[in-house]
């Protein structure tokens, strides 16, 4: 067995002690005589884990009692369609802040719901920055303004909650939720995927403030209703209990290493080692977006000759840094370096870096 | 370590060598120095996992090339939802036959966008038959006519495949896919939920003819558009990956253990003996299903005297039967035996039986 240090983007890298129990218990779990992923959903043991990983997460991001937080299937994009159809009315404006690739992806579910404006664009600065928050144009009205804390492609990220006055912000925070202390009472709405901070693939959690689940929404089925899902505890249907299971231990693992202020702490240090080798390279290596706007969490790279990626891609492999490869928008190098992420694994990629420069430079 | 018989419903009891082998791979998966739970789902080894499983999908169950097979989140009641916005437009009549619960959580999930008739309805015979076919009321242009083909918690089962015309059939088969040969190609959609017969909560298979595909539908946002998901093999949004992969191990182990030949061979025997048990016990035990359409894979069944039902539990439980209690909507016992379910776990169930009823009796 050899675990390599891997940077992928998401699904990404779980703490070894949450794998290390999941593999213990995945014949026979806390004594029940079956797996977790055999019991039913809807049993004592099951609402108990249930119940567990809730009540981690409100701990962890300090969630106020007046928000529901659920546990859903679909994943983040699933989402971006629903909250449309349940917080506004069929054809009302909504703002959309765009800073990257998941910010069009947001629209582009929503659009057949909402008027869906664009009040900001980072795009004619090629989502190297964000557009201040003096240029916005929100449309009075709104039904909600919708932005994306972290982009995971462009990396691209909020530092500060943005102020748009009356209308509830929703954001996805899919990759870079949990990464630092959040004021939960600023939000009508935070989603995200499990898949990068929080735990597997197939859960997504979706933080709502209760009075807007008293909105009516579009005509919708009762599965796309968050209302439903509220009063159902996430058990409207069978849920990913396995996936649910995995994201409770990856909780409790946050909360023991010392919860989301420590994490700050290590994501700063770590994204500040990976930042300053980068601009520390004398341009062999470059990252293009503006510092204060620079991701934590995912941290797109390109060498100065394109003809070098291959080998960069091959050695670092070998070197046993995994997936560094950058996402076809982009194309070159991104390291993704969420919660899970160890300072040496982010080390050993700078040191990669410095002797690969040493080499081709 | 001590497995018992798990008879749940669903989520519902695994091969053992699939947890073995997913216990094994938990920390490094095929040498790729991550666990399969933390590889992108578009790297190639991820790519390979999701394509091996769909072809061994496609032989288990002899799925002709002309229907699209889909892995999907959000589970079989978002396909509720999902198969009227893509194959109906507005209003437009569908018919529904309903055999138990699940026939009319269909209708409940499918009404915002259809007309849903009901064609058929077993409710006045308390769910205990099928109406026969020359009873239902087909509504000459409907979109579809929906049936469900094993309902879960009345124990109902349709043995043949029933002929309705040109509309296309759309069957939920969540409770007893791959259960038995079937012929695909007598029907326009097959859905069904992974965690019953074909491995872990989270991932949902829907096999679609592809004509179907060429309708328009409702507007709908694009993570619910089917031909969106075939066209982008599943992977429109990040996949439940580990629970995609879960799913290709249990074919694997079906095609291994003789495929659907084999397990209908298997599911008929074990069937026969727990009915043969409950219809032998002189009325101590009773099922109120009409023989020809119980079904093989939920065997819901009462104690001559509810009052015996909680020693009943503990004393099941206690001796290593688990997961026998029947749903809310019915009371009573249930014992969920599918593919998965060795022959000795029922005929350790059978024993217990009839043990019990020789010391309550």
């Amino acid at each position: 067995m050899s675990r390599a240090f891997n940077f992928a983007a998401g699904p990404a890298t779980l703490p070894e002690a949450v794998l290390r129990q999941a593999q213990e218990e995945m014949l026979e779990w806390n004594g029940v005589g079956a797996s977790i992923v055999e019991i039913s959903h809807r049993g004592a043991e099951f609402m108990e884990v249930a119940r567990q990983a809730e009540a981690d997460l409100r701990t962890l991001m300090s969630i106020p009692d007046d928000y529901a937080v659920l546990f859903l299937a679909g994943g983040a994009t699933l989402q971006q369609a629903l909250i449309p159809l349940n917080f506004a009315a069929p054809g009302q404006a909504a703002d959309y802040v765009v800073t990257g690739h998941w910010g069009k992806t947001a629209i582009k579910q929503a659009r057949t719901y909402v008027d869906a404006r664009i009040a900001a664009d980072g795009e004619s600065s090629g989502f190297h920055d964000i557009p201040p928050r003096s240029e916005w144009r929100l449309t009075p009205g709104a039904a909600y303004v919708h932005y994306t804390a972290n982009e995971t492609i462009h990396g691209v990220e909020f530092r500060d909650i943005p102020d748009v006055g009356d209308a509830p912000l929703v954001a996805d925070f899919s990759s870079s939720i949990a990464a630092e202390p959040l004021d939960v009472s600023r939000f009508g709405v935070i989603y995200g995927g499990a898949q990068k901070n929080l735990g597997p693939v197939g859960v997504t959690v979706v933080i709502v403030r209760r009075d807007l689940l008293e909105r009516a929404g579009q005509p919708r089925a009762d599965i796309m209703n968050y209302r439903s899902h509220v009063a159902g505890e996430s058990m409207l249907n069978t849920p990913p209990t396995w996936n649910w299971y995995l994201a409770g231990l990856v909780f409790k693992w946050m909360l023991a290493e010392g919860g989301v202020d420590e994490f700050a702490r290590r994501n700063a240090r770590k994204s500040a080692l990976l930042y300053g080798a980068i601009d520390g390279s004398g341009g062999f290596y470059r990252n293009d977006v503006v510092p204060a706007a620079r991701s934590r969490m995912n941290v797109p790279f390109f060498l100065h000759d394109p003809a070098l990626d291959a080998a960069f891609l091959k050695e670092s492999k070998a070197a046993g840094l995994l997936a560094l490869k950058g996402h076809r928008v982009l194309g070159g190098m991104r390291a993704s370096i969420y919660n899970a992420m160890p300072e040496a694994g982010v080390q050993a990629l700078v040191d990669f870096m410095r002797d690969f420069q040493n080499r081709h430079g």
